[in-house]
């Protein structure tokens, strides 16, 4: 038993698809989420930026005293998890978890053609990790496809409607032509336009949401480690942390969670 | 466009997975929720008392002027769809989705080897809606497991910890040696115990939530009849409903749901 809180990060909501899936899990956990505003998006920085970001925000939740670091946030994952698993996991004893690989192992396992999508921000389609981490799998045929106007969608907070259809259109019509069967969800955010992307897919095509795969990898951790939250220790405490704007974080944080959300804090 | 209320109902809280996953994809839509706890749970009771209990919330959610029901009710679903496609689909061009078909799609179209798991409630498993399902596509081999101590757990708020646990064992052990890849949540309930049923099965299965495939089923049906509500007509409000006791019923939906939920109606 442990009733530190779990240190989960993304640049900016997207991550907060990844609280939900824990904490529908793990009710009695605490959560301790940094959305690093100042530097949103990660997306389009150099490769050696997002990581010392990341890994900044990372020491602060572990001098915070968090039991485990979710990366959530496939930017940061692609980047940093190398530097984070020596850091925190070797160094400290923390596990890392992070959204990429949960995801490819749950693609791979669902795909019965072996033709399978992943679509992400284009720094994550540009980075290969994902043909990098399919490609232990022989005999793929992996589509890649970005999607630049999908995360400005969602932190507008529109994700249903003509604009999102139109967009979805344009960037799925090709990855449906190539005949894939599975569709990775490649970016945190896009689990909120499921049912745009599942819509246009057409109902043949399985989505992979790394929101759902990494909470179930939460889960697996904490049990096989003894690292869970006694529930007689009292009802959970959440924190989210606002790194440098409060808004739109501070009302996309209460749309997504709700109950959990109590106050937005900003440092 | 059309602003009317969605009607969702289920004997009890399973069906708020449901809701959840609907508004998660459709966040300006408005449902209007029973609850049938009077009659909760209708696992037990003959088949055609819970036809007549399903079509009398039905009967009421379309006087409330629904522009669509949804049985989110596996055991509802396996006795009440043909007669209620008929009654009001056919007669009142009102659409009927329920929880069964596309969650069997998914999981066809998910599994490799085509050895499947269905768990569910005693009567789900003794009605064999999910074998006849699942006949139409040649080849499958599917086990079905009654797991009834499953929904007791989640309305008393047990969802985590060693009695989960336990009793995911007895139920998933067996299931497991099938050697399935594909395990069907045939249960509306099962999605919040779905840590630890991903946790007991392993990573390589997949786990295929009716939740979330309904929810899909909503979207493209209300896309593809130009029925969703006008983001125009202001924020969405949503009536919870218990036919009989309100507790746990109440407390259940503000955790599941949250800041969607403002008061819980008894009638």
């Amino acid at each position: 038993m442990n009733s530190a809180p779990i240190g989960i990060f993304d640049s900016g909501v997207g991550g907060l698809t990844v609280v939900r899936s824990v904490l529908d899990r793990l009710p009695h956990e605490q959560v301790l989420y940094v959305g690093d505003t100042a530097n949103s998006p990660y997306g389009p920085k150099p490769r050696a930026d997002v990581r010392a970001m990341a890994l900044a925000v990372m020491d602060r939740l572990v001098d915070d005293g968090v039991k485990m670091l979710v990366i959530a946030c496939n930017s940061a994952s692609a980047v940093a998890l190398p530097d984070a698993r020596k850091r925190y996991e070797t160094g400290r004893g923390i596990p890392v978890i992070e959204v990429i690989r949960p995801a490819v192992r749950r693609a791979v396992a669902a795909s019965r053609s072996g033709r399978i999508g992943v679509i992400g921000t284009q720094v994550t389609v540009d980075s290969r990790v994902y043909e990098d981490a399919l490609s232990a799998t022989p005999g793929l045929h992996v589509t890649m496809q970005a999607c630049p106007d999908f995360v400005p969608l969602v932190e507008r907070g529109v994700t249903t409607g003509p604009d999102v259809l139109t967009a979805a259109h344009r960037y799925l019509d090709p990855v449906r032509a190539a005949n894939v069967d599975t569709l990775v969800l490649g970016c945190t955010h896009y689990p909120l336009l499921a049912g745009a992307i599942s819509y246009v897919m057409g109902e043949d095509v399985t989505l992979v949401s790394s929101a759902t795969e990494t909470a179930n990898d939460v889960y697996r951790t904490l049990v096989e480690r003894g690292l869970e939250r006694d529930p007689a220790a009292g009802s959970p405490q959440h924190r989210f942390v606002a790194t440098g704007a409060a808004e739109p974080f501070a009302a996309l944080t209460r749309r997504f969670l709700g109950p959990e959300v109590t106050t937005i804090e900003t440092a």
